[in-house]
């Protein structure tokens, strides 16, 4: 129709970096994963695997595999969340009958939010709190602790006695539409005794506690949870970009170029300024993801031998990512939507869908405010382990600190102070790592500091602090990561030099806007030491900064095209009509809208009904 | 069923501030506002009766009014928004008839986006290219008019010969649900000449154009609904704060307190010093969209005699307005949201819904960034208006500028400097109102300088450039706003000391709380002269900000409760399970999970089709 004025996209920005594609290709999970993540397959099955005993896995794990049943995992409560120890759903033992009896015994006890619940799991595991027989005294509360419950039968699909299921309605910003969030109700249920998960904590049958052997075993998962989010985020900012970047360049509006028509929009400064900044972070999270699966399975295999070692450090790892990740992702992804002006908010954008699956991201698997206080800490314990009254800390070997810390090398050194700044400066990668250590150093020196000469948890004196110091250390974590890439590109032969310094171009963009977004802590501690920083009143001193940003977006600009078709996302993976590979974005409009249920008919059913009635009466009023 | 934990909420934190009530309970226009700007009432009606004839409107300003017809405005087209000159939909005149025809040369000139317009209005106004005859050279573009289009038979409510309509598909977080958005194909559809609205313009029976009298008069209706969007911004955030305050007052989570239960969260640090900021919010735009609204009548009166001397005032204040309150309310409704962790993502919290329907706002009624370099002009007009090369600053009479440009005043007094500060100083209001006008004061200067030594526009230098300093202007305007506040509080005679205070630490907040967002401008222009700031390293010298916004937090939650109710918004208009009235959230919560069509079943639908073949084969498959 005019394939001219759609057609004149791509072309333009070129498809300059197509050869990144060999490395970057590969299967995605994408969305899928995180959806997937809260319901039968990754909530379920392991836990019941891991820790359901002989008797109940060689019936059950079969046809768990098989689907020949489908499990979900009850924990959450419509009271309780984050606080399991206070969960309200008991499992009393019944020494009798050899009978665990589970009941709510209140309407907060509810179990609420659980994927596959409410209209189509048959059985589940139930985090319910154990009640012993405790002689005169009646029972003794053993504190949450996991149960297998058959819940419909595998006949006719019915609810089985005292038990209640429904589905919770609907979620906000119509997210996870298609997943059956339940709650449940079990009024004085009876289980076998065999149906407890007895692997790490066991009841005998008189009813005596056997203590699980080690506590810190269950953690792994909730690290492989949390390891894999960062990459899932990292592929929503990828997705968010590939789309935005796209439809910014087949979209013209406002001036005209020399060829007459409206210039690409992604040609404006206001547009390519946020584009490219979120094209980096969607090439660092997805390179730094693949690095924590790494990492993750190094601890696993060291945890399977009994080694507990890397723990510690994936968690304080994990915690401040998830935070970063989860945070940055969301923000991203509606940033890209809201490049798109109008159109992005068509659901045919694609990405309004995308942001509605992860935004629950920030507050399950951990709120991200409790998960900023378990960074801190960390950071904190490390902090004190160098710094304690009692030793010198310059006879810390600075080289044994684990990435997590790796910052604090630079308050052992007596004599290490943040580097002294030029315009050139911004272009330096390894300059831009060590001011982003510095400014966890400085933060967390602060923070200790402050937090000894306080009577009280430092929140109630600064409610932002956690945030605040777990932002640093992780962005300093996320920049030694940076630095480990910079080392990887520099020895990989396969990349010519032109994708190599593509790459670079990304990797210090990414640096320089995280040290953009948090100017004021770098401001606030004296770590730009740019000659004539002290302000005059007249010139911002900062303003080299940004123009270092600038410049460096418009350089990877003519690059954007050939970076996102390099992420290897299919128009399928996408679905946006805006986003699509062949830049037909107004086509793909068009025809999505006739597929419309409301344009199957030319008189829309509620004519008759309602827009009639209101026609003919005011026609008549209107004569009066 | 166990009302005891359920009902403890509201009462703990007090309803202290009721008297506040009188003053602010209204009648609330709330979301729907918003929904109908761009739907009939507000985006037909009033552009018809402004511009059509006479003879149309006697025809047809009756039926309008009546609902006898139901009128849509057609502007944006699939390829074209905020530039209307580029529009390619096109009204050719043709002598012969006394005819226009309208056209749709082109898929990009469908029109798009248009309320009402897919399958319920049966008339529009359309605005298109006016095409004249002009003699042997064709025809001459005219630029955009408007024309009166009848869509569908007022019988049978079919589309008339050469119109195409449909509905454009739902939008991304399922916003706007209720409204249909349609486009529209003309081809060579004819309409009398009559239609054309010819209030401002009109072209004669042989073709010649008859120029418009006054071009700015129609920006009447676009500052209107500016105006109004920072009303609705402060409802949207007034309703988020309501919402979350309640349910942080009811939902309890991790310590147990001296009663035995759970803490309230609205206790933690975390939460109320997020929540506190946008209740202070609240109160401070609804108090400045009344005042908007008096403006608006004051110009609207003058420009009624002719008189456009406020016309650019209004304009200055309200571009930049609407990019702050926008931007603003749909943070906060998302911030308020996150902080009711995982049920904030229920449906039934009320707020995901609100957002929803106020995200695009951001991009609508003019694109935020393309705003904000409006304002941003119009400050440097101000600026060079003062400060060009000819005249002396000093001979400007300080008290003569327009409250969009007060903060000059300080650049003037040649001996005026930034005050100095103690930590006392972060409780003085006048104090951090003229912070924020030093700091736009600082911006502007300093923009204007850099622009005059640069040879491209500034955001080719630095991007973010126009988003700060419209930002820095809006929000010294802003801080005005607050003065005159705080003025009217100290008068008002009918509030008791303690609802004065109470209203006084509100306002004092949101000043802080604007302060601390933007540090990095205050340390950037040495704004913040606290003694000893220069910093040793060690201590965090803008800490002191920090812990007062953190005490006026404290001070403020006991009235939390008190100052929402007193914004007087009923659960009705909240329609949110979270934030009743009467503290039964979950109740509420359970009783709308049972209204879920899934739940009127105990066997879904999709069992006998999807589940049960499921189950059955992976039961074979188990037993092999």
């Amino acid at each position: 129709m005019d394939k001219g004025r759609v057609k004149t996209g791509h072309a333009l920005i070129g498809r300059g970096s197509a050869n990144i594609l060999a490395r970057y290709r590969q299967i995605h999970i994408l969305i899928s994963y995180l959806t997937s993540l809260i319901s039968t397959q990754l909530a379920f099955e392991p836990v019941f695997l891991a820790q359901a005993s002989p008797a109940l896995l060689s019936t059950y794990a079969p046809l768990a595999a098989k689907l020949g049943i489908f499990g979900c995992y009850l924990q959450t409560e419509l009271g309780h969340g984050s606080n399991v120890s206070a969960l309200e759903t008991t499992a009393t033992y019944i020494p009798e009958t050899q009978e665990f009896e589970i009941h709510s015994p209140t309407l907060t006890s509810s179990k609420w939010w659980i994927g596959a619940l409410g209209k189509t799991a048959t059985h589940g595991v139930v985090q319910a709190k154990l009640l012993l027989p405790d002689g005169k005294r009646g029972m003794k509360d053993m504190g949450p602790h996991l149960f297998f419950v058959q819940l419909r039968s595998l006949e006719t699909h019915k609810l089985l006695p005292g038990i209640n299921t429904g589905d919770i309605g609907p979620k906000a910003f119509a997210g996870f539409a298609p997943t059956d969030n339940g709650f449940a109700r079990f009024d004085h249920v009876r289980i076998p005794k065999e149906n407890m998960l007895s692997k790490f904590a066991q009841v005998t049958d008189a009813g005596e506690y056997v203590k699980p052997p080690h506590a810190k075993i269950s953690y792994g998962g909730m690290l492989y949870i949390r390891s894999g989010m960062v990459t899932s985020a990292g592929w929503l900012i990828a997705r968010a970009a590939t789309v935005s970047i796209r439809y910014g360049t087949v979209r013209r509006q406002g001036n005209r170029g020399s060829d007459g028509l409206e210039c690409q929009v992604i040609t404006y400064p206001s547009l390519y300024a946020r584009l490219m900044p979120i094209l980096a972070r969607a090439y660092v999270y997805i390179e730094m993801g693949r690095a924590l699966t790494r990492s993750f399975n190094s601890m696993s295999a060291r945890l399977a031998t009994g080694d507990t070692s890397l723990l510690a450090e994936l968690h304080a790892t994990t915690s401040g990512l998830k935070v970063l990740c989860t945070t940055t992702s969301v923000a991203d992804a509606e940033s890209a939507r809201r490049s798109m002006g109008g159109h992005g908010y068509s659901v045919f954008s694609g990405i309004g869908r995308a942001y509605a699956d992860l935004v629950p991201s920030v507050t399950f698997e951990g709120e991200n405010f409790v998960l900023d206080q378990q960074a801190v800490r960390a950071a904190l314990k490390a902090y004190r382990s160098i710094f304690s009254s009692g030793k010198a800390a310059t006879t810390v070997d600075a080289s044994s600190l684990p990435p997590s810390s790796a910052y604090l090398r630079l308050l052992i050194a007596s004599d290490s102070q943040p580097p002294s700044l030029t315009s050139a400066s911004w272009l330096d990668a390894e300059i831009l790592i060590i001011l982003l250590e510095w400014r966890a150093a400085a933060l967390v020196r602060d923070f200790a500091t402050a937090a000894a000469s306080e009577k009280t948890d430092m929140w109630n004196v600064d409610p932002t602090i956690y945030q605040r110091v777990s932002k640093a250390v992780t962005e300093s974590f996320v920049a030694g990561q940076v630095r480990e890439m910079l080392k990887t590109l520099d020895a990989n032969q396969r990349l010519g030099n032109k994708e190599r310094q593509t790459l670079k171009n990304l990797y210090t963009l990414f640096l320089l806007t995280t040290i953009e977004a948090s100017l004021s802590d770098f401001l606030t501690f004296g770590l730009l030491r740019i000659p004539d920083f002290i302000s005059s009143g007249v010139n911002d001193p900062t303003r080299s900064l940004r123009q270092a940003i600038s410049a460096l977006c418009k350089e990877i600009l003519p690059e954007a095209i050939g970076l996102t078709d390099a992420l290897g996302l299919s128009d399928w993976e996408l679905d946006s009509a805006l986003g699509r590979y062949d830049g037909a974005a107004y086509q793909a409009l068009w025809e999505k809208a006739q597929t419309e249920p409301l344009n199957q008919k030319e008189i829309p059913d509620a004519y008759e009904e309602s827009i009639k009635p209101m026609l003919q009466r005011g026609q008549k009023l209107a004569k009066l």
